[in-house]
């Protein structure tokens, strides 16, 4: 099949660059030293070319991310870096014989676990980022509260999200760090093996955590792409010139469904994007440019999680040929 | 079934609130003045709520949508009121008996339609929103063609989006005006019945369109909400606090996957939202208001068709009662 044959709009992932990006990484992080997070790409043939590459621990954002690993065969060593008030359907998984480490930061979400019958957890840190996370001096206690009820005490996690776009290389290692001493206080009051943190933002900087928790690399995106990291935009959304304007503007059939908006406008090689609507993108050609009814346009999203998260499959292709496709079985709750 | 029992995040609609915008636009625009857009909630069991008040036309985005409300047996009048360039499935919708209609723009969406076996179509004609729509002098011209190719020219299309939200009653009556004094100048040169055009956000300005388009008005959001049109905000998003910091910042656990994000972030009642990741909202109480882990929120996102395009159903509530569980099963392409 090839990418003209595509109904669009698709996702569509460049095989050599989501590969270089995977080599990249291994390289870097091999091995436990990275715990991919799925929420980037919710699509389990993605996951196992990681593991493969022997990244067998996976990070999860959402239960059913936990049960579609599970599924898939991938349940090696998952962490749902999330709290979760009703853990049941977790325990379900755990039951068949998955590995489910949980996060935790409250006493609520300590007993959800236990009643749900999820056996191990790790204690969320607040490093600095206002969301989860329990203040650093009262992780110790959270842990005991947890061995009371029984449950495994795996470690600390924290995420230093904020630091993730910092500009300057100096200033963001001096942040990593100030997030990490946090965590690692926390991790000598807590115990256990595991000190998980990160993303792709600051998979270099980390090395305090003992694994990161980094999955946008992969694929990438116009903000990663921004932040100076050696990784390549590997996923695109195909799209169609469906028509153009005598004005000079022509229409895309992509738009806001079929991308994730929070970071901003997509971008379309050769046009400047004027805004989005929701099936369609308005763009004017850069330059001396052309643009047809029925070309095909790659655009680049800005931010690639929400985008996966809208579409129900994507194909792997090697420039104009289609090689696979896979669904994004990964979506939803 | 009760609404904590809900997995979070979920869509609620308030079927009181639902019924009264439905009843309200009925009265407005009764039977075939209306032909409602569902690309705004995606959902046949909604859509037939429409259908029983008489609208038994239908406003489509994409060709998923004309499927799946042909394959609901809402296929009687589906209007497909965007460019396509490949309707083969089209043309199979319309095989099995439904009634499909195809915009068109341009010589190539011409040759498209008949090549793809549809029978009808509508010229979509630029009234000044910049994205799809012939010129209105070219309309008359594309019409002729259509007609050579075999096809039936229903009548005119024209959408005047960039008046939806124009605060000054008058202005947006005079710019609504303008739009479809061009619109009937096409309509004069193309013949036919229809002159399609409008949405929520001038369905009482445009009394010049012989049907309009309007999706939003049964759910809305926040965006629509400031309009002071006379539909109540239907549609939330279920949510859980999660987290609570000692800081006073609490996370509950919806965000960029489960809202669209284009209009900006949803409202949090009682709270202060100060932003959303792909899992998390971080909001502060309002006032003197305190949120607990574990409590349910029911967010406003600020843009209801992006949002819904993320979620698998949606939930019919009365209060805490769950009456009714809807697949969104016109999601995808």
């Amino acid at each position: 099949m090839k990418l003209a044959d595509l109904q669009t709009p698709s996702l569509v992932v460049e095989r050599s660059l989501l590969e270089q990006n995977l080599d990249v990484m291994a390289q870097a992080l091999p091995g436990r030293r990275l715990r991919p997070h799925v929420k980037a790409f919710k699509t389990t043939a993605l996951a196992r070319l990681m593991a493969e590459r022997g990244h067998t621990g996976f990070t999860c954002a959402t239960i059913r991310e936990v049960e579609g690993m599970a599924a898939a065969g991938l349940g090696e060593d998952l962490l749902l870096a999330n709290e979760v008030l009703d853990a049941r359907r977790l325990g379900a998984v755990a039951a068949t014989g998955a590995r489910v480490t949980l996060a935790v930061d409250s006493d609520t979400t300590v007993e959800a676990a236990a009643a749900g019958g999820v056996r191990e957890v790790v204690i969320d840190v607040n490093v600095g980022l206002p969301r989860c996370g329990c203040d650093p001096d009262d992780a110790g206690r959270l842990a005991d509260l947890a061995r009371s009820k029984g449950l495994e005490v795996r470690g600390v996690m924290g995420y230093e999200g904020h630091v993730m776009l910092v500009e300057d290389p100096a200033d963001k290692l001096r942040q990593t760090q100030e997030c990490m001493e946090k965590l690692l206080k926390a991790s000598a009051d807590v115990g256990g093996d595991l000190v998980s943190a990160g993303g792709t933002g600051t998979y270099r900087e980390n090395t305090w955590a003992t694994e990161i928790q980094a999955g946008s690399y992969c694929l990438m995106d116009t903000a990663y792409a921004a932040a100076g990291l050696p990784f390549a935009q590997a996923l695109t959304v195909l799209a169609r010139v469906i028509s153009t304007s005598p004005q000079g503007w022509a229409v895309a059939d992509l738009g806001l469904k079929s991308l994730g908006m929070d970071h901003g406008n997509p971008t379309v090689p050769g046009g400047l994007v004027w805004f989005c609507s929701d099936e369609h993108t308005t763009f004017s050609p850069a330059d001396d440019g052309v643009f047809a009814v029925g070309d095909l346009v790659r655009a680049q999203p800005a931010h690639v999680d929400p985008t996966i998260a809208l579409h129900e499959r994507m194909h792997l292709v090697e420039g104009d040929e289609v090689l696979e496709t896979w669904p994004v079985d990964l979506r939803g709750w």
